[in-house]
């Protein structure tokens, strides 16, 4: 695939940092680009098609894929993992299990801005909706999201995709709490620790969420995803849990449960897409900095420093 | 209520053995009876009924309640753990909250072991549906059940109602497992530990299963319920966690979620009431010892010394 757009993930920086190793292949997971090459076996996609690829690749035939869990795939993997060739931010990248993985985007001319949300469907997006969906966010579901970053904001998203009425973001940031209102956001709780948990009880009457978003993964944003949920509820955790233990007598008594864990962005690509070609959801806003891959340093930088939600890098045309 | 028929919990052995403090008033939470008095306003039953009552008391009116999660209740509480007039254990019990919390039986002549099976409802039944519900059994899901006490079996009996088509009992104890077959287990897995876990993910292909109940609550009983849980699982917990953590971050990445806690019995109780009148299960074989109060002491130690599964206090008649 010819590389159209890739950007930088949060995860991308542990190795920017030193705090991961990583190969001598390229670094990153997320890309749109142009089919240039199928391999023989490969029936659903051409050359010139423009195609969304998500995270993780997939057979989507395996017991696993069959149940909707394409990052437990059997013959699956990670991009821009040290596998050779599949970094996505580069020119040009191989996409394995290509008929499992990538998604034909139908043919048209798109702006700037769908290709940016085309983009954020490959993890972002999809993470805060696999959040939501464990969760179990329904229609009239009262909803706290964690986290304020480019997942935590697609989880708002995604809540309000799924006909959450009230949703109530945790967000410190005044540029992230636009967009969170933006994107479907009622209340916007800027506190944190008990504070937060407090206010979110005052909210609810006493009575905590429906469903929590956990969209962070440390120690203190489990706590309050865990007590703030109402009993019954789920707490839907994409958080990669740094530190961050289950208090599993606590929520016992509680009967607060939890699911998540790594997307299966492939299952929801098809219902993802369709939102946005309809205009129902715009997850490409997420992008507040853009460079190309000659500066792609300059993006990490400024997600390092807080400076980027998250970094479009724009690669080639389409 | 007049108690008709009381039984003995596994948890009032932690009395009976000293490990946890009572009050001087009746132990017990399990029975059934006749109403032989009701409060001013009480409005859905009438002396002479003949009711259920299930092991927590709730207004079935607030919002956890409208929730379907009654043992969480604002204005609920157990039977037997130390309120005044409470304990199910005893010739006459006060229902606290009647309308919200008991549900009558409709009338008719009803033989022993039709009493059996309606006083198995007000505990371990609805313990082992909750397990079941809370781990999303459905038509067709192959199911694990880790314990093979009288809420384990009840959770087989309960997967089977729910339409589960494949359940693996894991059973070390020939009488139980008898049960559990005659109650819809497809397989029974007799070994502990890791030859336990390799034996379903033989079972199943190396997949694992669907849903997982976890009946027990100890450590071993929930590493295992964990490993043999396929990835998008959900462990239903109602076994009181002892010193059983849950690995937060290997149930990330495998995307197992847990969900249960105390079980909102009153929640269940039509439904499996209309299963039991209809003749569709019969959870009052899951009695296997029969006493009265006066020789309750012998009931204790049958089940301190594992010679009963569960014992039946025969205290008066309809």
């Amino acid at each position: 695939m010819r590389v159209v757009r890739a950007c930088v993930c949060g995860s991308d920086l542990w190795y920017y940092r030193g705090d991961s190793e990583h190969g001598q292949d390229a670094i990153g997971h997320e890309a749109i680009g142009v089919v240039e090459e199928i391999g023989d076996d490969v029936t659903t996609m051409k050359p010139g098609d423009l195609v969304i690829v998500p995270f993780a690749f997939s057979d989507n035939t395996c017991p696993h894929c069959e149940n909707g869990v394409q990052t437990a795939c059997q013959n699956g993997g990670f991009f821009g993992a040290g596998e050779p060739g599949n970094g996505c931010q580069a020119e040009y990248v191989r996409i394995q299990q290509a008929d499992g993985t990538a998604v034909v985007v139908p043919a048209g001319n798109y702006s700037d801005e769908q290709l940016a949300s085309f983009l954020a469907l490959t993890d972002v997006m999809g993470t805060g909706y696999h959040a939501a969906v464990a969760a179990g966010v329904k229609p009239g579901s009262t909803v706290a999201v964690v986290g304020d970053g480019a997942v935590g904001l697609a989880g708002v998203l995604s809540a309000k995709l799924l006909g959450a009425t009230r949703i109530i973001a945790m967000s410190r940031h005044e540029s992230r709490q636009k967009l969170a209102t933006r994107w479907g956001a009622t209340d916007i709780v800027a506190s944190r620790g008990d504070d937060a948990v407090a206010e979110v009880m005052q909210l609810t009457d006493g009575i905590g969420v429906d469903a929590v978003l956990e969209c962070v993964g440390s120690k203190d944003a489990t706590e309050t995803a865990f007590a703030i949920a109402r009993p019954g509820a789920i707490v839907g955790r994409v958080g990669l849990p740094h530190e961050a233990p289950i208090d599993e007598v606590g929520t016992f008594f509680r009967n607060v449960g939890t699911r998540g864990g790594p997307a299966p962005v492939r299952e929801y690509l098809p219902e993802l897409l369709r939102a946005t070609l309809a205009g129902e959801i715009n997850p490409g806003e997420v992008f507040d900095y853009e460079t190309d891959l000659d500066h792609i340093d300059e993006a990490y930088q400024a997600m390092d420093g807080r400076r980027a939600i998250k970094a479009l890098i724009r690669v080639s045309e389409v």
